[in-house]
């Protein structure tokens, strides 16, 4: 199938890129860049020398609907709107890995985002967490892949939300994530000396993906949700870790709550959940497609810990938009995904 | 002052040896290892050479009671309880940095560590938290250091249980440590190819600070205080950073709430808060004896998210042993104290 | 083809069987291990889990033979030549990854490491690099894998040597590695923070990559060449850049030997030689099988720098050891080592 | 005595800050910032809070010459030039941390850096590295701070040029430097993720801190030398290590060498000549104003490989600023430098 990528020169591009290049059922089409139009993505990653060695473009979308089926779009924020919708028209399929489409209410999304062009998409839109959406996926013509944060936290919380077990006013995610979530603009915040031996929260009370979270918890939930999401920085490159607090409605105990986990994701692929007594960590998923959540019932307060963790570029982005493509596809959801962590 | 340590060669011994060695009042005498006896200070850790180039000995009570006149006791928990008490015999005052006269109830200390031979000594010894306990500290011949995460997480609640402004059932401390806190011992958890590109929680409802926390906060309220304490292992040597959740019994705001904190440390030298809109990093502090604190009422959900951070070696350890020294002596509780973080 | 892995949970191991795991021609069958015998493997590296969670057993030679065409061995110099000459007995084909049986001067190794059992092997060992020796290991049945130094620094000076452009006396290799190359065994030397924010030289003038580098450069010159080499310790996990310093014999330049370089590697799939003006990092090689190699010659004073790049446990050992088996069974070279490098 | 600086708030100018902040001798006055103009510092680098909160300035010479005995001059080559000759005009002494006074040679200077404004200054510039140059530095109203690899450089290899004991054509220097040597402008090569996990040599044969290095030993040598001279980046932020190979011209052993170093900088404080055996480690300097130095022959092949390691900010930049300062004033040359490296 030929697919092509919108944005192809961040990290989540290259991302796309390195696992397009091995997928066996894709031929990657054309890769656009507005920084690096007329470079070939192996001088710009030359990781990728001799193995991609594709020329990125400017953006032409008569051009990409002639040469593609489908198209990942991996641009900021709010300028995703201004493409998506003329992809649309053109009869491509979309993979879209902003925050533009991810939203069911709109007035959620202008409240913590900006205006909207194009709300009229959110009801054709699909949310691309096949593990609780994969109907859904697979009759859309556009998936708005998850933010890497909500896909950690959503998956650590859905089976206690969906069942009920937790006291929804009492919720909290202690997240932290690798740099690459920052993306590869320049910035004082990303300069290595500042990260480097260093570790702080940041946007503390007010991230985006807090309104994703709770949105889509709250559709789980059949009510709405407030929680506390805290994002921090670490000193890594890749992988988030997310620690969830979340006060049990009854007296139950970790062995329960693990059984409900491995009944909740016995059919997914991506989701391992760990025996009881051992934790994730982020070496064991960096460089998958894998989230891996394990937890633990504090009895003396009746309080239950769960670690879910993911590696941000892949279940957090790229990954999880390369399943998101099998499923509109039809194909093996685990087709290009088949690499485990890297551990070291 | 003739000073002595026993335990020198630990990160934690490193640490007292480099401040002691720069203390305008102190004489460095003796340093005991069981590891290196016979082998000089500067060989095991280079840095220290032309500087400090005692030789470490074994311990040697007598020895150390003719030559000393404060002893820091840098031992694992359950091996100071050994030692200190014949330390005391001799007239000696001692500051210890294990876990062993950290606590008021006995039955605590042994439900989270393990039997303890001189229980009489701990309504004598002090909790070494100048900022909480300073006059307790002044007339004591024993000092009991606090742990490292507990200093952390008690600077950064106690003005709220203090003030009663918190509900004391849902406290979750959220904290994360670099790698120094494990010590300098062997083991594949502390491998820097397990480490780097790693992030972790480890001992998730059952770290030993957890009852220290709990103890040292419960005296505060008054009441009994059971919280959540989840340690997580940084990819970093110095610093640790708490993230702690409390939800507020008022309706107060971000700048109530600091005016709080100012007020409450405005005479500690060691503890800055922050501007309303600025957090604390671990490079703020690292290498410093600072304990910095930032905070933000999150207004949605009347929750409070209050971020503190020290160098878990200096005001999680050494340097407030230093402190604690300079409080026994009588003397400006900043000597030997005074560098800033090193920042990079 | 049933392959068996001796002495598979160091990093190498892991390796190998991350590798075979996915390898399209390859049945992982045994794992042996002697630390961990009755543990699953991804017990041990939870990245596996799910994938492969195979049991490590006892070594038992037979057992072996009944169920292995291929057996690697991964263990320690000195312990190799204790099974390799059982396995070839008993008819397998034996890929070596330590040093036993790379050298063809029986007294340089004994002078290097220690006292040989079993000399008689060295004839018909072929020593693995393929790049120089393909033909040889095609009908061998016991390969030598290369040392991970000697395999950057000889693909970064074959060339050269080959062609009689350099003066051999004055040759300089200063190499750095990363921390996976020390292995998973604990030490001081490998405490995360005794390696973090640190960089330092070892084995000065006496390390035993030396010799090997020395042997099989010799080789290729047809006279004895002695030469310095430094290794250094990156607080990285993986890679090794190696920069590399020849006295030309001609005045010849960059391109001159760029082409030199192109032509003489024209058909290796795994070594890319970079454009001019354009070097190598390890990011661009790591997790990947490539051996990246830039260089510029200084027409100021007729010196040659060379830098070559390698991911130590990929061509520098596993996936070395994959491309022998590749080589040994056959089959195109690049099986199961399609993967690029992560980059990040 | 009063000091000021101009250009504080890169990281050059953040150590001298803290520096100077704790030197017994000295009031800290100006702080001049293009960028940062009307900041508070400790606004700029929380890690000075309630230490300095001096407001950043601009540059006003009137200003500095009222308040100033003493200018250092924090700014990028080609910049300083601009500036110093005003400073020296008003009578001030300056001492310069950038390239634009260090050489003796004018067309050296311009064919590695630019034309220059004020090279009758040349002549009165003292060059400060003070164990080479301390009579000169004395007497001097300008003092050129050396490069951060010079330094490192030169001290390696002063003892065998100044003695004659090595082949001067073939002197190779091949160093590696943190991160916070390029500088706190951002810059893709600056990015945490694209440094972080990497390693790689730059500017290969045309760092311009060669011909520094070159100018400064050809004094010693009393003849023109060519060297090379290799820069790599290391994911740490502070510190260089320089590995130098010399060949001998001479017979003779690690001891005759390590005799000679020892007495060559037996008066030295900031110069640490490490016992036979052991080698110099940047965890060893990081934050002192040391320099150590370690050293083999190796006999085999009659080269010597001397590694020698400073703080590049502090030895490096702004320490030796700092001891150039204590030598202009008449003061003991350690003031306000006795911190020894932090190790961890």
């Amino acid at each position: 199938m030929k697919v092509s990528i919108i944005g192809s020169t961040g990290y989540t591009g290259l991302e796309l890129v390195r696992l397009l290049n091995k997928h066996p059922k894709v031929d990657l089409e054309i890769l656009t860049s507005r920084s690096f139009a007329g470079e070939v993505i192996s001088d710009i990653y030359p990781s990728l020398r001799e193995e991609v060695d594709i020329k990125c473009e400017n953006l032409d979308i008569d051009k990409l609907a002639e040469n593609s089926e489908i198209v990942f779009t991996a641009l900021p924020h709010g300028v995703s709107m201004e493409v998506v919708p003329q992809l649309l028209t053109k009869g491509l399929k979309v993979i879209d890995l902003s925050g533009d489409y991810r939203y069911d209410n709109l007035e959620t999304y202008e409240s913590w985002y900006k205006t909207h062009n194009s709300p009229e998409l959110f009801k054709d839109a699909a949310y691309g967490l096949p593990e609780l959406n994969r109907v859904e996926i697979e009759g859309s013509s556009l998936v708005a892949n998850p933010g890497c944060y909500p896909t950690a936290s959503i998956l650590a919380l859905a089976p206690l939300v969906d069942k009920g077990l937790i006291n929804l006013d009492n919720i909290i995610i202690d997240a932290k994530s690798g740099t690459s979530g920052a993306g590869r603009g320049v910035s004082l915040g990303t300069h290595f000396c500042e990260v480097n031996n260093n570790f702080k929260a940041y946007k503390v009370a007010n991230h985006r993906h807090t309104s994703e979270i709770e949105e889509k918890l709250g559709i789980l939930a059949k009510k709405d949700i407030s929680l506390s999401f805290t994002p921090h920085l670490l000193p890594i490159n890749r992988g988030i870790l997310a620690t969830v607090y979340a006060n049990l409605t009854e007296g139950i105990d970790t062995k329960f709550v693990l059984n409900l986990y491995n009944d909740y994701y016995k059919d997914e692929k991506f989701v391992r959940v760990m025996d009881e007594g051992k934790l994730p960590e982020i070496k064991h998923v960096a460089g998958s497609n894998y989230c891996d959540i394990g937890l633990t019932v504090d009895e003396r307060i009746k309080r239950l810990i769960v670690i879910s963790t993911i590696d941000n570029l892949l279940k957090g982005a790229a990954g999880q938009a390369v399943q998101n493509l099998n499923i509109l596809a039809g194909w093996d959801e685990t087709l290009g995904l088949d690499n485990v962590g890297l551990y070291l």
